[in-house]
């Protein structure tokens, strides 16, 4: 008993998009114990994927297949299963009321090639589609053989497999043996200083430490197997605690836990408040800050100040020491963080301004130069100075800034709790 | 003839990373008009990757290989392809050489394991790796069959295929017909209505025209074969602008273009200015604004006003309309635009205030609810109504949101240039 994924459309064979779809149902099928050893990608072509089909439900038992629900000609997941297992489709009128509602909710004229998304083969269940438009099919075409289709939409696959695959599987048996994993994240330590410190951990067994670095955020992911997730997290919670000891403050979070929401709920903890002044990110630490639901609760605000007389003018910045100094320089760094800090009332603020390039660099501020200033509720002001390097792109430059930002702030808040 | 990628490794099936290598194999076996139409990853076992092999071999006549050529038992690749076409490996003595310089220069001591490596099958070629170990191979089992194994460190696989196996392909008559694609990029339509406007264009076959949508965006690619890229762009060229006559406004930009630059590009070309006032998306729109270098010229700044206090302090917003009427409303939405445009002295401002969600919707004013202020250099201001639906996620809300006010910038510029 195996399953096997197989990814349906000619954008991947061209390259054009990642397909992060395949590792998400991957790291599903493990957390549930079901074993899977292929997966496909084929393009939006009847026979090769009618090809594929055969070849699959031959060594697996449960297929899982994603892409091609669509509304154009080129969508044709759906009639290609019903053909390879000779079943005719059916017109589900309950689907097609769905779909026109959803195009009502957002004003929008259904277009005929819609109804195609309505059809599935005879005696196929519905996986329904909350949030877009295509719905899914569970079904046995023969014994012991299930197939599962997804949009290739991230977001919809997601919760239509949460929604309707899991709890299926679940009742088929599956889950009894789960794979469960924890993510410890740090920020600060390099991937191999912390490799080296924690090394005597990847020898083991159950559960088992493995190193990852993505984006900066560098992670140690941390599996046991087990007959159930209260018993793999009972494994995991001693290795997981040694590691946190090990790494100290370099520890932040685990799982979905990001920067930004481990630095809000320690300034909800405290009853304090937050804003931003930002210049090369342009935004993007207060985007950061309030992807975390409930974020109002401390984060103001903040003022974007992308060009000098928002600095000079929203911020009380000196024009004379942006004139002698320039804008990425520690002394404007201060009197932004001060400037939106007085003007917004609130305990804590950051700011941050750099150059992201690609241009806007010389040999005495290189690309990558930035500084945050990080003013404390006594109004004194801390400065860190960092150089990412020119050679890295403007979107990481931007990104690493934001974060360093919050990582500084949660160091400021735990240092003060000491 | 055709190619095919195959990707070995475990990590893959368990979901641990997500498969670059096959995306950047993808693009370029377009690039150098090599078809390939499958994709198949296996993980570390003997008996399925040998299968995979023999389905693989009788369908393609390149076999492209990532991963599984480390030195560890867990490594199959090079054997299992040799026992598959029954060939003796053989040790090459220079390889075998190469890597104990390499382990000399990093003073490392070279493990057993390592010598592995240096095995490859009779009369294959190397395919030398010059920033790892593992080199690869370059084999012709039989007649038409050529097989190319590689590394599955992304930086070590694409240095080998730039340098080895692009000659070679080239030398072989690959890369003289070129496949060359322009993505064309809308938005404000749905994909199945923009599929239904230009539904004859995807029987040609020279160039070919395929939608899809991501994130929002639609899209159509426009993909030509000719003998070079230039001859591919002028087959492109008049299907193209037959295409963006057909969609109109909704035709917005191609290729890396985005919304913002667009939008930016119209505001250079006129030396007007930008300024922004965001509640929900709370920097989001200020961060897509300035992802585009150069952004400094148009886009001054913002205010992120994600609490009242900074609507009513920094951006004047009626303290009496936000108690009466709440801050997801036209009014409000209306006094952010004016607020920010007079604060920041631009010629045009966008506000955006709605409910992001998951919580604070209610029947009234439910989750996905957005109003877009636009204030144009006359101080009048445009509201729009977004009800993107509460079943969308917190991200894609305010990733819409944003979109949304740029294209409202957009529409609005180019219409008052007609």
């Amino acid at each position: 008993m195996s399953a096997e994924i197989i990814c349906v459309g000619t954008e991947l064979l061209l390259g054009d998009i990642v397909n992060t779809n395949v590792q998400y149902l991957a790291q599903q099928l493990a957390s549930l114990g079901i074993p899977h050893y292929y997966q496909t990608v084929v393009g939006d072509n009847r026979d090769r994927l009618t090809e594929i089909i055969k070849i699959a439900s031959d060594r697996a038992s449960i297929l899982i297949f994603t892409g091609g629900l669509g509304p154009t000609p080129d969508d044709l997941t759906t009639e290609t299963i019903a053909a390879t297992f000779e079943t005719p489709l059916v017109e589900h009128p309950e689907i097609l009321e769905d779909i026109a509602a959803k195009f009502a909710q957002r004003r929008r004229q259904m277009a005929p090639n819609n109804r195609k998304q309505a059809l599935l083969p005879e005696k196929a269940g519905i996986i329904p589609n909350r949030s877009g438009t295509a719905p899914g099919m569970l079904w046995q075409p023969r014994p012991n053989l299930t197939i599962l289709t997804f949009p290739g939409v991230p977001s919809e696959m997601r919760l239509m497999w949460q929604e309707t695959a899991v709890p299926y599987l679940r009742s088929q048996g599956w889950g009894k043996q789960v794979i469960h994993s924890r993510l410890l994240k740090f920020w600060g330590i390099g991937e191999s200083t912390l490799a080296s410190k924690v090394s005597k951990f990847f020898d083991m067994t159950n559960p088992t430490v493995a190193p990852y670095a993505l984006d900066g955020i560098v992670k140690l992911r941390v599996s046991a197997r087990a007959a159930s997730e209260v018993e793999a997290v009972e494994l995991i919670d001693p290795v997981a605690q040694d590691l946190q000891d090990i790494a100290g403050i370099d520890y932040f979070g685990s799982d979905e836990e990001t920067l930004a929401a481990v630095v809000g709920g320690l300034l909800r903890d405290r009853g304090e408040t937050l804003s931003v002044a930002e210049s090369c990110t342009g935004g993007g630490l207060g985007q950061m800050l309030t992807e975390t639901p409930g974020s109002s609760v401390y984060f103001h605000g903040g003022i974007i100040a992308y060009s000098n007389e928002v600095k000079t003018h929203v911020l009380a910045v000196s024009q004379e020491l942006l004139t002698q100094l320039g804008a990425v320089s520690e002394p404007v760094a201060k009197q932004m963080a001060l400037g939106v800090q007085e003007r917004l009332k609130t305990s804590w603020s950051l700011s941050i301004t750099g150059i992201a390039g690609p241009g806007g660099g010389n040999d005495c501020k290189p690309v990558g130069l930035v500084y945050i200033g990080l003013a404390a509720p006594d109004r004194r002001v801390d400065i860190f100075e960092y150089r990412f390097g020119a050679e890295r792109d403007r979107e990481t430059i931007r990104r690493l800034s934001a974060s360093h930002a919050l990582d500084r702030l949660r160091r400021k808040i735990l240092s003060g709790d000491r």
